[in-house]
């Protein structure tokens, strides 16, 4: 087992819409530690989003009578409350003035992950990608492209969670790597059969790569080096829990 | 922003009731990185509940009518059901062969966190800490009395979610650093107020910690160096969302 390394990738502009964020990355990647096969490139949701478009002006948005009340009620932006709704799949909780919904990905998240913070203007909201699978795999194709690098890339999003306090950063895109890794049956240090469990490896990378990037600081992205994992086709859809094993809806 | 490393502390014997964690552990750190300021030591909770003597044999366990019914309906050992239910102080959900509840700590978990799996004879089970929080500040005094340095110490234990597969590491036991970082108010890069952000930094380093950490490799410990935190004096019970404030009971 090597020493695993979350490295800042400095220097990315501001994004905005219509930006090349992988042109951005590769010049960051090639400024810093270069890229190897293996390496996971991390990025999070907001500049993914600002690239790609999906920012909103809240003076276009109509906002709905359920949207209105709640709102009211709660002190709200009709406006972001109206979007929220409109990108849930899902309204799981809608009370107290928190609004947690499903996206059409299975994501959950307080307002559909629509973000207000960091924007050029104060009238503009960032809506999720709309397939950040796609997201992440589009960006691995253009980083092979480049550097002839075999890597994984992982797009992150910061959620809050039940029953603990706080955000972190979990895996919303995911391309070139096994999400999931199962030790049913396998066997430990000792010569002992494990007991099943399985580990949401691209959700271990996301939280790790939440500790470098930072909003405040303009750290859009990391390199994640030394992370033992397995290549292959999964998406961050496969950590996505049916909808009919989960305890908690 | 700085590169944070993940480090591996290899050669740490097989814990048993009784051994002297924070010796082993600070072997491990001699042998490999040593120890620096603002270095974050992180132990999974496995050896620490081990060293701690937190260790039941099965066969001493007297399964009550509950416990007795839930593992007869879905073919469970209803010495480790009934262990859960007096390990827990609130059942979330016992359905569908699972039992979700909360420890006295307030950490909400499978099984009240008990653990079956790597045990020295298959009678045993491992439950969490009485206090994590305890073993946490307790190993942080060991390593300054030994090392000089001041550092921050995290228990971690892996959790599953709602929403999501796969199991992650979480903080259970935490010294020395503050476990949430409160955005509110703070100015973003671009000059901006950020909106009220609080982000669960304890839980990215066990996150992170668990991609190096390996159950399966025995590496019960990592040193993760780099990561900026401010010292403090929470702990992981700093974590926990208040009953009150939580919408997924």
């Amino acid at each position: 087992m090597k020493t695993v390394s979350i490295i800042p990738l400095t220097g990315i502009p501001a994004i905005e819409p219509g930006s090349d964020l992988a042109q951005h990355i590769g010049d960051a990647i090639t400024a810093s530690a270069g890229l190897r096969d293996r390496d996971i490139v991390v990025v999070c949701q907001k500049v993914v989003s600002k690239a790609e478009g999906r920012v909103v002006r809240l003076r276009d948005v109509e906002p709905r009578e359920k949207a209105l009340a709640f709102a009211k009620k709660y002190e709200k932006e009709a406006t972001l409350v109206e979007l929220a709704l409109q990108e849930a799949t899902e309204v799981l909780r809608m009370t107290d003035g928190h609004l947690i919904t499903a996206t059409a990905k299975g994501f959950v998240a307080a307002n559909s992950g629509i973000d207000r913070s960091n924007q050029a203007t104060s009238d503009e909201a960032t809506l999720l990608p709309l397939d950040s699978d796609a997201s992440a795999a589009q960006l691995r194709k253009r980083l092979f492209e480049r550097f002839g690098a075999d890597v994984a890339v992982v797009v992150t999003d910061t959620f809050g969670r039940p029953w603990r306090l706080g955000q972190i950063d979990f895996a919303i895109g995911a391309a070139g790597m096994k999400v999931l890794d199962d030790h049913a049956g396998r066997i430990d240090w000792t010569g002992r059969v494990l007991e099943h469990t399985v580990i949401a490896l691209a959700d271990q990378v996301a939280a790790a790569a939440g500790m470098v990037m930072s909003k405040d600081r303009g750290i859009p992205a990391v390199l994640v080096r030394g992370f033992h994992y397995e290549p292959g086709e999964e998406n961050a859809g496969n950590l996505v829990r049916p909808r009919a094993q989960d305890l908690f809806r």
